[in-house]
C-alpha cells in the first residue's frame, strides 16, 4: 500500500502572469514564508501553485480543504493492519519529509483542529508535531505551505483566525485583463482567437452586470469551458448558454437579462 | 464479495426528447466536460441519464445523495476481514476505472466533503485522489460525471458553493409539452391514448392551480402511476385521486380544491 | 444467530373497512406500485397493512421508525465474528429477497439516508442497492413498500422530500364511522354491544370538543382499552378516565371539561 | 459476567395510598395493559411500583432514563469476548423475557429511537423486535411495562408523541393528602408523631407560598430527610433549613421568604 | 495496571469553618443522606470535603465534572486487554465498593447520563446499578455522595433538575469573615500577620467595587496566591496586580479602577 | 514509537523584555504557581515562554489548542499494538513526569473536559489524575502549567471559567515600545537598522489607524515577515503590502487606505 502520490510535474504547466504574482511567489519560497493567495473562483489560484511549483523544481501536494477535513486527515493516522496498528503519512507530512510544496485550497473551509498542525509550520519554527506518533519533524528545505480562499464568500464564521493569517505572506489575484484572458481561453481551449475575443468580450459584459447580483461572476474557467464545447461541434450560443448562464444562475429572471447581453455579444452564434 | 454493481443497459431505455439535451449531453461527453441536470422532481433526469448512458454505451453508476452521504461513501473504505482491513472501491471510484458515467442524482443534499474529491474530477485534471489508500487515478477515456438538483427547493444552506458549480456544464429541464407528455404516459403505462390525453389534461389544470401554493406540482411520473393504476382494473378518478391528489396535499382545503379539477377533467371516470 | 422475523399471519387478522382502502392497496399491489398510508393514531393503519398482508399471502415486516433509524438499520450491517466480518441482511432487504410486504411505520421519523435506498425500490426500477456489499437486488415479486405517516403531528423539518412522496400511491385513512367502531370495539374488548355503543357515544362527544385542542383526539384503541379494563372488573366510569381522559391531557381545566363530558355520557358507570 | 439483576423484593415495601391508584395499577396488570404514571418529584411514584410489584409477586426492573438513553440500552448489545462478538440482554428484554415489571421513570427524558422497541410491546401485539440478532419475543405472561413523566417540567421538545402516550392506561398521582403524609414521613424516618405533624404543616404553608414561583415544590421526599437529619442529632430548624429552603432555592429574596414561613410553623427548633 | 487512586488523608487539612458547616456535613454523613454544597469560585468547598473526609476517617475520591462526563466516566468501562474485553471500575463504582466519599465537582457540567446513576445512590436505596456487567452494588456503609456548583453562574441549560436536586441535602458556602479569612491566608501561604490583614482589606474593598459588574470576584484562593507570589520575593504591589487584578478583568476601565483600590489599599508595596 | 518530544533548548532565544514579564515568570516559577500570559496575535508570547525554559533550564512542551482538543489529547490515550491496548503519555502527562514547563497556546480554544485535568495541576495539589489508567501523578518539581490567550477575540461561550481562571496568576503582554521592537525586527530578520526603523514608524501609523476597525492589528511578527521579504530582494512597498496590508485586510476601502499610510511612511520604497 503506497500512501499520498506527489505530483512531480514533469512540464511547466502554462500560467499567463497577471503581474507580480511569480515573484512574490518565489520570494516567499527563498524566505521559507508561507504564502496565502486570495481570489474569486476560477482566476486561477490552482495554476499559479502548479506553474511555480515547476519552476521551483519541487513536487507538489494539493488538498482541497472541507469542513469535515481534520489535522488527522492532514498529519496521518494509524490503521489497523495484520491484527497491528500502522502508522501512514497524510498528505502534509509527506510534504514535510520530502520537501514539497503543500497546497491547502480553500482553507477556511477545514475544521479548526488544523490550526494546531499548522502554526508551528507556518511561522519560523517550521515544525510538525505528528502527536499520535510523538514526532517533531522539522520540514525539509524545499517545503512551502500554500493556502488559499475566496474572500467573496468567506462568512463570520469561518474567517481565518488572526493568529493563523498573521502567519502567512499574502497574495491577492483577480480575473485577467482582457489581453491576458484571450490568450488563456485560446491556449487552454485551442479556438480561434476570433472566439477567444468574443468570449472575453462576453465575459465583460455580464461581469459589469453581475457582479452585485451574484455571488459569483464568470470566471475564465467557464470561458474555458464555453470555447471547448464550441471545439467539439456546438454553436457558439447554445455553448454559451449551458456553460456560462445556466451555470450562473437558477432565477428566470436573471437568466433573462443574462441572454439578452449573450445574444446582443455573440449575435445567432 | 463483490462491489458495486454497474448496470450496462442491454436495451435503450425509452426517452422522449424535449429539446437539444440530448445533444448537450453528447457534446459534453465529447469534450470531456462534466454536466449539471437542473429540474423539478419526476421531469426526467433520471431518465435522460439512463437513455444517454446507453446511446453512449458507456456502464452507468447511480447514487441518491442525502445528507449523510460523505466522501467515504462515494470513494471507497477499509473492512476489515480475517482480521485484515481491505480496501473496497465505492461507486464514484469504480466508475473512474472503469470509464462509467457516475450519476450523483440531488448532489446538494451531501455532505460537504465530497466538494474535495469531485473537484479534480470536475476540471481538466481528470483526476480522483483516494486520501485513504494514497492512490491518484487518472480518469478512464469514457468517465463522465454527472450531477442533478432540483432548484425548486434547493435552500440557502444547502446550495452548490460556485467554485463546485463552475466546475460544470448546465442542462435546465421541464416537464414535457403536451404531445411529448402525452406519448410517455402511453408508452410507460401501456394506457390508451385517451387516457393519457386526459391525464395530461388534467396535469395541465392542476399544474396552472397549484405553481404558487405547492411545493411541487403533479410532475409526468405521477401521471404514469395513475394510468397504472387504472390499468390495474381501478376507475380513473380513484385512481388519480390515489396517485395524484392524495400525493401532492394533506391539506383539506387543498384536497377540495383539486378535487373539484379531478372531477371537470375526468368526469366520474 | 437468525435475523430479522418476518411475520407470516396463519389466520386474517381481523379488520374492519372504512371505504375502499382494500381493493386500493390491492390495486397497488397488483400494479407493483408502493403505497403511502395516511391518517391519525390508532385509527388502524397498523392493522389494515397486517390484514391486507395476510389477505395477499405475504409475509410481512414491520419496522417503527424513529429519528435514530439510519439506511444501515433497514439494509443490514457487518458484525465481528470469529475475528471475521460477516454480513446481516436488515429488515428491508430481507423483504426484497422473499418478496415480503415491508411497512415503514412513520416514516417521516427516519434519518434521511434512508431515502438512497427507498427511491430505487419506489420507482419502476424495484431495485434496492446494498452498498457495503456492492450487490444490486431487483425486489421479488410479491414484494411491496408501504410507508404510513400521521399528517396531524408532521411537521416541516420533517416531511417527505416531494421526490420521495411522488414514487408513492397515497391512502387516506380516519376513525371509522360510529357503526364500525362500535364493531371493532365489541370485537376487540370482547365486551357488550351496550358497553361499545357507550364509548363510541363517548368518543364522538369528545372529539367534537377536543379536533381544536389536542394534539390528537380520542382514537379507536383507546376505546378499545377501556373496554378491556370495564370487562376486567373496573367500573366503566373510572375505566374511560384511566383509559381515555388522563391518555389525553395533563391540563387541569381541559381535563374537567373532558371529565364532564364523560359522566354525562356514562353515568357513574 | 451477569446480566441486570431484577429486584424480587423479598418483603412488602412500605406505601401509603392516596386513593384508588393500586386497584387501577392491578386491572392495567391483569388486563395486560401497560401504565403510564404522572406526578410530581418525590410523590411516591417509584414506591408505588415497587410496592405493586412486590403485591403482585412480579420481579422489578427499573430504568431511570436520561437523553443518552438509546433503544440498545433497553434491549442489549453485542460485547466482544474472546475474539467474537456475545449479545447481551439488556433491562427491558430481561423483563420480556422474565416476565418482571419493566419500570422507565421519566421515560420522557430517553432518546426516542426507544419508541420502536416499545410500541409492539405497548400494544395487543406484547412483542419485542430485538432487531440485532433478529428475534421476535413473546413478553412472558406477567411481563408489565409502566413507564412515568413529570407533567410540572415536561416541555414541548420531549412530550410523548400521542401515538406512544396513546397505548397506555394512565394514573396521576399528587402530593398524598395531609393524613396520610404524615403517617408518611414518621414511618420513613422514625420521627415522632409530633414532627411529622410540625412538617407536614410546613409543607403545607410552604406549598401555598411556593406553588405559582418554583420549578418544584416541597415534596414527601424533603421532609423525610428533614426528619432524618432531626433523628441524627440535628435541631429542626437547620435540618429543614438543610432538607428544605436549601433545596428549593439559591434566591436570596425567595429563601429568605422560605425561611420567615420556616420560623413561623417550626419556631428556633 | 491499577484503578483510581482514592486518597486516604492522612494528616487533617487545614479548615477554618464559617459556621455550622461541619457539623451538618457530619449529621448528613451519620443520616446517610447526600450533601449538595452551593457556593462561589475558591471558597473553600473542595478544602471543606477534603477535611470532613479526613475527620470522619473515608477515603475520599474526587472527580471534576465537565460536559463530556458521562455515566460510563463515573461507573466505570470495559477496556479490550489481550483480546478480551475486561471490566474496569470508575471512581464513583470504587467509591460504593470501599465506603469512600465520593465528590463531584461542579456535577452541573456533567452529562445528563450521569443522573441515571446518581439517583438510586441518592435515595435510600443507596445502590448503584453497573448497567454494563449487570451488577447492582449496595453502597459500603461508609459511603457519602457529595456534590457542589456555584450558583452565581448555574444558567438555565445547566441546573439541576428537582428531582436530582431534592435528593440531596444542601449546604450553602460563602467567603469567609474577615477574621476567619485573615487566618487562611496566613495559615495557606506562610505570609505575616500584616500582609494577610492587608490583602483581607483588599478584598473587602474589591468585593464592594466588583459584586455587580464581574461574573466572580475576588477570592480567598487569590489572596493566598498573591501572598505566595510576595514570599517569592515579589514586591506586594506587582504581586496583587498579577495574582488579583489581572486574573479578575480584561477590560483596560475595570481594571484602571481596580487599581485605584490596590493603590489605595496596599500603597506602592 | 516514541511519544511528545519535548524540546530541551540548548541557546537561549532571543527575547527582548518589554518589563517585568520575565521576573513575574521566574517568581511564578519558583512560587509553583501557574501562568496565565493574556495578548495580542504576534506580541511574543510563545517566544517569551522558550525563552524562560531555556533561562530556567527546564524541558518545554507546547500545545496549540483548537476545539477539537479534548482531555485525552493532553493526557494520554490507549492504543492496539500486538492485539493488545498499550497506553501512550500525552504531552501534559509527560510534563507531569518530567517536570518540564507545558504551555497550552490558546487555551480558551480546546475542550471544556480539559479543566477536569487542569484543575487539581493548577492549584495547591499539583496532581494530575489519570483517569483512563487509574494513576494520580504528583508533579515533578520543575513542572510549570503555562496558558495564554487573546482578549481581543476571547468570547461568551469561549472565556476561560472564573473556577478555572481564579488558579493562575495574570501576565498581561502588547506589542513592544518602539526602540524595543526595532531592535526586535533587526535581530529576527538581519535587515539593516535603518530599514527595522521604517517598518516600526510604519507599525507605528497603521496601528492608530486600525486599532478600531480590525480584528487585529500589525504584529511585531508581520514587520518580520516584510523585513525578511526585503532581505531576500523584494523592494520594502511590495514586501510591505504582501506582508502587511494583504495579511490585515480583504476589504477594498480599507486595503486602499492603508496603501495610503504605506507610501507615505516607505516612499516607492
Amino acid at each position: 500500500m503506497e500512501m499520498h502520490s506527489a505530483r512531480q510535474l514533469q512540464e511547466l504547466p502554462y500560467y499567463e502572469a497577471q503581474g507580480e504574482e511569480c515573484r512574490l511567489f518565489e520570494h516567499a519560497h527563498t524566505s521559507r514564508l508561507p504564502l496565502l493567495i486570495k481570489g474569486p473562483t476560477g482566476c486561477g489560484k490552482t495554476r499559479l501553485v502548479e506553474h511555480m511549483a515547476a519552476r521551483l523544481g519541487r513536487p507538489l501536494i494539493t488538498v482541497s480543504c472541507h469542513d469535515d477535513l481534520s489535522a488527522a486527515d492532514l498529519v496521518g493516522r494509524h490503521l489497523i493492519q495484520g491484527g497491528d496498528t500502522r502508522w501512514f503519512d497524510g498528505p502534509l507530512t509527506r510534504a514535510v519529509r520530502e520537501g514539497a510544496i503543500c497546497y491547502l485550497d480553500e482553507v477556511v473551509e477545514a475544521r479548526k483542529d488544523t490550526t494546531v498542525v499548522l502554526h508551528p509550520l507556518a511561522d519560523d519554527r517550521r515544525m510538525l508535531a505528528v502527536e499520535r506518533t510523538g514526532e517533531l519533524l522539522q520540514a525539509a528545505p524545499g517545503f512551502m505551505l500554500v493556502i488559499s480562499y475566496n474572500p467573496g464568500y468567506q462568512n463570520l464564521l469561518k474567517g481565518l483566525k488572526p493568529s493563523t493569517r498573521q502567519r502567512f505572506v499574502a497574495l491577492g489575484l483577480d480575473y485577467p485583463a482582457p489581453a491576458v484572458e484571450r490568450a488563456i481561453v485560446a491556449a487552454e481551449s485551442g479556438c480561434t482567437d476570433a472566439v477567444a475575443a468574443q468570449l472575453v468580450s462576453l465575459a465583460q459584459a455580464l461581469r459589469r452586470l453581475t457582479a452585485q447580483d451574484l455571488e459569483e461572476t464568470v470566471s475564465t474557467r467557464l470561458l474555458v469551458m464555453a470555447a471547448r464545447l464550441h471545439r467539439a461541434g456546438l454553436a457558439l450560443l447554445p455553448a454559451c448558454r449551458a456553460a456560462i448562464i445556466d451555470a450562473l444562475t437558477d432565477e428566470a429572471d436573471t437568466s433573462a437579462a443574462l441572454h439578452e447581453v449573450l445574444r446582443a455579444v455573440i449575435g445567432d452564434g
